[in-house]
This record gives structure tokens, sequence and C-alpha cells, in this order.
């Protein structure tokens, strides 16, 4: 069977989970980096339309409790909660993944106070290297770099000086899926805390939190959740921390009483201590219309989707791009949702399929990523995607 | 001249500034809580419609360069400078003012690392008394809190302790302005830092932070500015902090190359230092839009009406109102932008005048605050409002 043949066949097959009728895409556009930018779900201009004209316009600062805007960022991540494998209470969002991966950070020192180590992988995304590096000077802790297959023996080597260990659940370069379950029994083994960024695999991969009793973590919201630019991160705390969790920046909208304007801060009961200023409501509420498009799916079913697309993917390239060096991992239990090689010449490369209308990204100095978003990609379109690479490459 | 008249003969006098045009009020509202959600300026949902449609939509990720989302941040900061007496490139904007705060304490505490007091307002608006108890807990400083006209005493007493002194410029409650140029030369006297609250000031009332010398100033994007729900905050650092000033939460927007990936954090020359995550973006374009309203205008001819305003407001509460104790200084120049009024049956007002039509709030136990926005309020809105009051108490 040809690989158009292929895709078609595997199209049909996965008739059931196509989303793509609930996004607005640009026509004639492959658009491969729904893991930098998540597509517009078709339900969110009208949402945020109503936002602005009526619920600030019209309704103006009534809307707090009219629309129940104080609840949404508990209510966003009750919707998110089931795709990360959380039950309610414990996800919130309202800042930035630094912001909130800061906080975790910074209060998972002060649950490990007799501990003064973070351990991160050095593959991290930067910011994450960043944040740390800056919670932990803060808070005073040293930081131990290391990738996640070296993380138990680095745990066995430190013993006891392990507060915690933050880790990626997905390699934002090669795509790689770490073991999250393996590596959370491993840092509880030593008696530290497991802090995962959830970023490039919330909304595209089951994470299961709750049943790997993970015990805080943060995720982006404007990949996979599809939440629009800069949408807030979320915050999931395990419930069994959430009376001691302290995280450093505390503000009003975690506080036990608001509105009590109380000179002392005193933390919340539940999820909502993790709350700090008044959230940007524009994008908290374009998130909560996205990740209600993904509320129409089960976690697994876009998995198994994904899978697949990504599975036809790395056959095509090996067959239309072989002078490509894919670093994804073949094993579906190693792969995320993005598929990324290595070419010397990748910045040329990606201008090359932009200008076709194939939309991915270039991370220096020569990795290539295509996300697959699996609500809203087909197998035909990667194969569309593979035969304009092919074509890019000849033109070189 | 009757109060209707006086207003009338106001109203035609300063029509020049009377902006009420280029903003969507609802009918049959007078909208006095302009100092909590400022209203929705007329240009906003035709510029949040094309953000969703056509950048987030249809250009997608490409939009960070098409659109110029990536510098919008220092754009909007650029756009705001001027209502604060800031030259160009010493203000962005991203996250919430609590967590800006923050990053303001955490960094004027490490300009001045041999000290370990920060002074601070008890009557503060309560985010900001957590937000410096929760930074001070984390650099281990010592607070102390003084009202503004107390500072310079315990600015004398403290001597050389003192790293900060953090006060907001208007108070939340009364409405009292407080005199930042001369507070900022006693902390300078005292070798401090001064970190200002302008939340209740930009866009209302001068602040000159320049010509005053601040160090460091915060504000909040959604009062009079009116940028939407939880617009995004500002963080004003003067120019000569610039190459020091190393805010606690560091993130990759803040990073001298942030596509390099660099795993070590080097902070970006300029204000972009002061950056952190990916800012939510439909919040921070509403916000441009709205700032270019105001552009429209000088700040001087802002705070030239809403001094008229209030004054007759002041004038209209002692003819029709005389049972509520007004609050608010009468001296022009220790008055803000609101007017408040202390009565014991202060929730109950509110309720009543909600109900006819006048927007504005409580804060317990016994005080009403009424925001007098000057752009879009006329000396006639604030004679209804006080006719309204007049019969709610009568009907008490």
């Amino acid at each position: 069977m040809s690989l158009a043949q292929r895709a078609a066949a595997l199209d049909q097959e996965h008739e059931a989970t196509d989303r793509r009728a609930d996004f607005d895409l640009p026509p004639g556009v492959v658009y491969l980096d729904g893991n930098s930018l998540g597509a517009l779900p078709s339900a969110v201009p009208a949402v945020i339309a109503d936002v602005v004209a009526r619920q600030w316009g019209r309704d103006l600062v009534l809307s707090w409790e009219t629309s129940d805007w104080w609840q949404a960022p508990t209510r966003v991540g009750d919707l998110i909660a089931p795709l990360v494998g959380a039950a309610p209470g414990q996800v919130v969002v309202g800042d930035t993944t630094s912001v909130s991966l800061y906080q975790a950070v910074g209060a998972a020192a002060r649950l490990r106070p007799e501990r003064d180590v973070v351990v991160t992988d050095p593959g991290s995304f930067p910011t994450d290297l960043y944040v740390i590096a800056g919670a932990a000077r803060a808070a005073g802790l040293r930081v131990v770099t290391a990738a996640p297959a070296d993380v138990p023996r680095v745990l066995a080597a430190l013993g006891d000086d392990v507060a915690l260990v933050a880790l990626s659940h997905v390699d934002f370069r090669t795509g790689e899926l770490f073991d999250l379950g393996g590596l959370t029994r491993s840092v509880h083994d030593a008696g530290a805390l497991a802090v995962w960024d959830l970023s490039h695999s919330a909304g595209a991969v089951p994470v299961h939190l709750d049943r790997h009793e993970v015990d805080l973590a943060v995720g982006c919201g404007y990949k996979y959740l599809n939440g629009g630019p800069g949408a807030p991160a979320f915050t999931y705390v395990a419930s069994r921390h959430q009376a001691a969790y302290e995280p450093p920046v505390q503000g009003w909208h975690g506080h036990a009483d608001p509105f009590a304007m109380e000179t002392e801060h005193r933390f919340a009961d539940g999820i909502s201590r993790a709350r700090v200023g008044t959230p940007p409501m524009l994008s908290v509420l374009a998130l909560e219309a996205s990740v209600g498009v993904l509320a129409g799916s089960t976690i697994e079913a876009v998995r198994a989707r994904s899978l697949s697309l990504t599975a036809f993917l790395l056959e095509a390239l090996a067959e239309l791009a072989p002078q490509v060096h894919v670093v994804t991992p073949d094993e579906p239990s190693r792969r995320g949702s993005h598929v990324a090689f290595r070419h010397p010449r990748a910045p040329e490369i990606v201008d090359g399929l932009v200008a076709r209308g194939v939309v991915c990204d270039a991370r220096r100095p020569d990795l290539v990523r295509w996300g697959v978003a699996a609500p809203y990609l087909r197998h035909r379109d990667l194969l569309d995607a593979t035969q304009h690479l092919h074509e890019v490459l000849l033109e070189l």
C-alpha cells in the first residue's frame, strides 16, 4: 500500500477522534506548531466577544459575581484535572508557567526544610532551568542537574539532601516522553518531592497525577490545551500537601477571606491557596472554552490518535526524507506528541516549509520540530507535510 | 445656582475633556467602580476580535513575529510611560500586580544587601501587605509598618537598616493621595529605595516617576487604565537601576537571548529583564487598545477634570447626603480619584444604589467607595448618583 493509501485508511480508521471541525484552521495550512501555540477552537471567538461586550462592557464589575469570574481559576482547573489524571479540587489556573513553577519549587522547598538540593534535568525547557535557579537562590538550595535516566543514581548518591526533583514530562526538543510514574517512585523512595512540568504532555498524553502520587505539577495552557497566546498555566497540588502548601508569592486571591481585607495573610483552604493576584480573565475564559473542546474526548482517545499519527509520520519521514536524523524515540511508550529531526540547514528548512504552508519551528542549531496535535491533524496532513519536506530538501 | 445648574455649567466648561464617546457604557448606569474595573473602551471589541480570529486563528504561531507579539509588553509599557511620568524604556507589562510587586520588592532587597528592613503602610491594599510579607520572608527581611505620615520618623529611627519603603500612592479605602515626591526624598535621604504601588493613581493622577527619582513602581492595568478584567500590571524600573535589577522569578522572556535556549540565565539589557514568562496576550493587547484611548489626552487634563468632578461630588454629598461621613480629603493635593464615605449600613446602601443603576462598591465594615474615572464621567452623572444616594438613605 502506498503512503497515500495508508494515510487514507488510517484516517478512516480514526475518524471517530477527528475533531478538526471544532477548530478554525486557515485553509491551505498544515499546522505543526500546536506544541507551541495550539490552534483556535471554533467556540472561542463567540465566547470572548461575549466576555468583552457583555461581561466586561455591560455588566462591568458585577461580573465578578454574575458571571462568576471569581471562581473561574478553580473552575477551569477542574476542567483540566481529568486530562492530567487529577481528582477535582487539585488544579487551578492563573499565572504563567514560569511563575507557577517558581511557586511550586518554593513551596516544595518549604515542605522539606531540612534538605537543600533541587535536582533537575539540564535538558529542560530553559525557563524551567532559569526559574529553578532563581527559586533555589531565593530558598538557599543547591541545584544539581541530571538527565532523567540518571536521576535514580543521583538520588542514591545525595540521599537525604534532596528536597525536590523537578522534571519535564516530555523533552521539548526531542519529544521523548519520560517515565513519570517510575521516576516519581524513585523520588519518593529518596524522601523527596516530585514536581513535574507537564507543558508538553497536558492535553496530549495521559498523565495520571493522582495514580502516580505526584506531589506538585505545572503545565502550559497554550500548547495542547489550545488556550490561546499566553494562556495561563495550571498548577496541581496533591490534596495531601494542600494544608502545608505555602508558595512564596502570596496574594489576596489565595487568602482565606479575601474581602475581609485583613492585614495578615492566611492561606485559603484547598487549591485556592495557590491563587495569587487577579488573573487575566480574557485569557482565563478563552482557556475555559478551549479546554471544553478537549473535554469532548477522553485523553486516552486523544493519545491513541496521536500515537497513530506520529507512528505514521515516522514511517513517512523514513521513506520520503531519509536524509534527516529523527531524534524522537520510536517506541510508543517513550514518544510524546511531537516529532523532531536534525538537519544542518534546519532554519532554512523551516522557512521553506512555512512558505509552503507547513507551519512548524526550528530550535537552534539544527532541530526541526513538528507538533502533532491529534484533535485537529489527520494522517494525510502529515503526509502532505512530509511531501513538502521532501521537496524543500531537494531545493536546498 | 442649583446643583443641577452647577453640574450643567461645569460639564460645559469641561466639555473638551469628556471622552465618554470613546467608551461603551450601558444605558441607564452611572458607573462609579472604574477604580476597581475600568469601563470598556469602544475600540477594544474589534481589536480583540482581530487578535482572536486573525492573529491567533489565521496567523497562528507566526504572530509572534508578524503581529509583533514578542515586543507587546515593552510596547504597551512605553504607552503607559507618559501617563506616569516615565521616559521610554522603563515600563513593561505582563504579570499581575501581586507578582510584579513581589519582583520589585525582591529586586530592591538585592540592591541593598547590607540592609534588612522593609517599611510599608499597614493601610495598603491587602495584597501589597501579603506580597511584601512573603517577599520579606523569602529575602530574610523584617517588615516594619508605618502610615505614610510616619515614614520619615521611622526612617530616622531605623537609619541604615531600611532597604526599601513600599507604599501606595493612593489609599484604596479613603482615596487619600500621598506625597510621592516628598516621601521619596525622605526614603533616599535614608539611603533606601522607594517602591511605589500606583494602582489607584496611574491613569488618573500625574505621577512624575522620573522627576521624583522613584526607584521602582508597579501599577494595575484594569483600574484607571481600563485594560479589562485582570489586565496585566506594569512595572517601572528606573534606568539607573536596570543593570543591577535582578528579580527573584527569572523567566525566559527576560533572558538576554531567549531563543538561544541557554542553560544559564542571563538578564536582558534594559527593562526587558523585568519580563518573566509568556504573557497573556489577549489581556495584554486589550490593555494596549485601552491605554491608546487615554493617550489622546494628557494626564494633566484628566487630572483637572477629575478634580473638578470630585470637588463637585463632595459639594453634592454635603448638600444631599449630610448623614454620611466623607473620609476623602477635601484638599485637592491630597485627593486621588475616588471619594469614600462611611455609614453603618454601607452594604445595604451599595445594594440599593446598584439596584438603581449606580454601580459602586463597599469595603467592610462601613465604607462606600465611588470611583470617579474622569474620562467617562460627567458632573451630572455624579449629581444623579448623589440624588439616588439621597433616596436610598431615605428608604433605609
